[in-house]
């Protein structure tokens, strides 16, 4: 399948300069070629066109830590405290929950990052077949792992989890990738993250964790073991694997330097931590020791959508306020970290650039229709500090169009829609 | 004019309980009867029907603070400090901007405000009357002052600031209101500011000001008159007027009393306040102490947009992170702030519920059409925290509808984009 886009009023990728009026060729799962418009009649053989007159192409965003599952929860709890809101609220709905409404919870989570430009994530959460399913089925790209809490999962989770991620690897024409996801050092106790640890070093597998997350998680570590949970964990060498870290709010001093020194990729995930008030991890501190930072969304129960491009105005600005400097964290860094810096945490690669040999991982963005990209300044700007993600046009991931012209092409909305709501009420009403 | 509205899903109105099921009948310009669907049969007679059939109603939002024609520059100057970003692109671009492009610059920040539920807003900046114009043609509310700076201004700016605020107040069946608007205690000296005092009390007139914004200001206060803005400000009685004060970021001890006991309307602006690291205001300590809390967008230069539902999720998480308190700002009173509390701080009466006898100010918001509205366990929630303006259907002001099933009816959006962007773009040419 050979698909051009023509016409393409401006190309952003982050190893390069802005590219005007191009084309680009894809060929099957591949960025082929990319070119001035001058140059397009080269170009005879495709079998599908996409005009892009006044549309933006950019890679998609990628979502490095999700529970998509819990797109469920949207509106269930709010502006509660923490333990109420786990205790009273998210536990008991989660306890009622079968691999069915993950099912359709998940699907409602899809259709919410397709049409807001979001091509992969990374999910931590349970049912992890049914949620690898849809992603077989959506055409997204997806980097999967059951959550594992030790107290509930122990070893038969364990060993679900490992089965899981050595049979889904590389599943649905290779958009599948799987890591082992110990949910967090205060939940898998040290034996228990180093079995994880060892399954993981004989697999090659990456893994996937929740980390300093809370001033509450660090001080029970300081209180228990006279270390923070970054410390803790570097003391038995966890770090030794490929490390997703979700959250890394609240540093010790010393713990900046120990996950430079083990490359750990951190997934920031900024409105979760202002729901939860836990505060505005130091990103700005981690991008100059160049630390891989990339971005979550998290569970829409924490947040409570799947937007990428709220995450983009939300980290920039409360970058500012954190370090009182207006120049942190500028449009050319959004552009990195919600996408290439997104493939490097998922240890993805060919991924996430406009680039001949890279995965053809992209979206149309019109930046005509709406008022919010008026005037034309700045297109990344526009995006990133006014646009909403209703101007994401068009959809393509390994190759294949899942969305165009806002036309959903892999999943049926309505049906969606109906399950999800009907389940996650049924759910609630049996906890009232 | 009569319009009948059947079958809303809900009504949300910060004076009550969320009610079901109901229809509204506005009368000219004012809500004649709200009342459950059994009782539909009652009304014989109306003009227009619209039917709200999974839709809800809310108040139309009231952005208390910004200067709409600043959005010919989005995207112009970001992610710069605060003296550059002034001296070298906001200033240059202002200093060529003619009456002309201010009333293109507005007309595009009008489009914007309507497509998401605002209905009322309060205007600070040039060519007033140009902006007047606009507001008696596209049917929106507002609050108008010609800012002042004194050494730009002087005594024949006051002049003008004085006739526009006396001509134009109560024009467009009364949509229009004005006040006088000194800059800031920073750029007005005291002799002018207390001119400003007092043709205000002469005439009744609300004095829109810049108070309290970064930190600089009030270190400069304290270096310079050894107490802050304003202390300043209330040492010569300046606060005696009914005072809309934007920003009031940074406290001194006794500052808050002050505020308390004269009554200040504070406009917050969560965005322009991380845009431009200013930090995040008090705003839970005024809600505590029953100052009056409203939300503006300030200029799309610091923002980038004019999107109320940004403001409103971003001012509760900047709570939660400030106070380090999940519960600081719940959907109960982010309603409070984009509806009531602003008409209050505009000093308008029978504005901004939606009870009999009100002003037919609303914003019907369609729940079942965007996947961020699923489930529907909170729709206020979903409001505020997941959904984009994108599902604001139609926008009533004043019993007129001015949008409808999002298109447009006052405004035409083809010509105002044309001739923002040719004349934003031209000045900026002249500047580089």
């Amino acid at each position: 399948m050979k698909i051009l886009i023509k016409n393409i009023a401006e190309i952003y990728s982050s190893d390069s300069k802005v590219k005007k009026n191009q084309f680009i060729l894809i060929e099957d799962q591949i960025i082929k070629k990319i070119d001035s418009m001058a140059k397009i009649d080269q170009i005879k053989d495709y079998d599908h066109l996409i005009d892009a007159q006044d549309k933006i192409v950019l890679p998609g965003f990628i979502n490095t830590h999700t529970h998509v599952a819990m797109t469920m929860m949207r509106g269930y709890a709010d502006d509660m405290p923490l333990d109420r809101w786990l205790q009273d609220k998210i536990w008991p709905f989660e306890s009622k929950i079968n691999s069915d409404d993950i099912y359709w919870g998940t699907a409602l989570g899809l259709i919410e990052m397709i049409e807001s430009g979001t091509t992969a994530f990374s999910d931590m959460y349970f049912s992890m077949d049914r949620v690898a399913d849809l992603v077989e089925k959506s055409g997204l790209r997806a980097c999967l792992a059951e959550g594992l809490i030790e107290v509930n999962d122990g070893q038969k989770g364990f060993d679900k989890a490992l089965d899981f991620a050595l049979n889904y690897n590389q599943r649905a024409e290779g958009r599948i990738s799987t890591m082992l996801a110990p949910h967090a050092p205060y939940t898998c106790g040290k034996d228990y993250l180093q079995k994880i640890k060892r399954a993981a070093q004989e697999h090659d597998l990456g893994v996937h964790i929740h980390l300093s997350e809370s001033k509450k998680e660090v001080n029970d570590f300081l209180n228990k073991y006279q270390k923070s949970p970054v410390k803790y964990l570097d003391d038995f060498n966890f770090f030794d694997n490929h490390i997703l870290a979700a959250h890394c709010v609240h540093l010790e001093p010393g713990d900046l330097e120990i996950l430079k020194k083990n490359n750990i990729q951190v997934a920031h995930n900024p409105i979760s931590n202002g729901k939860l008030a836990n505060g505005i991890a130091p990103i700005s501190d981690y991008l100059k020791n160049n630390i891989n930072v990339s971005i979550g969304t998290d569970g829409v129960s924490s947040n409570n959508n799947l937007d990428m491009l709220e995450e983009a105005k939300m980290a920039s600005y409360l970058q500012k306020i954190k370090y009182e400097d207006p120049t942190a964290m500028d449009t050319q860094t959004i552009l990195e970290i919600l996408t290439i810096n997104g493939a490097t945490a998922l240890n993805l690669d060919n991924l996430a650039l406009i680039k001949p040999g890279y995965k053809a991982d992209l979206q149309l963005i019109d930046i005509k229709k709406d008022s919010f990209f008026y005037p034309h300044h700045n297109n990344l700007s526009n995006l990133f500090y006014a646009a909403k993600a209703s101007s994401v046009e068009t959809v393509i991931v390994n190759g294949k169009i899942i969305m165009e012209d806002r036309e959903l092409k892999t999943l049926d909305k309505e049906k969606i829609y109906y399950e999800a709501e009907k389940r996650s009420l049924a759910i609630s009403k049996q906890i009232k």
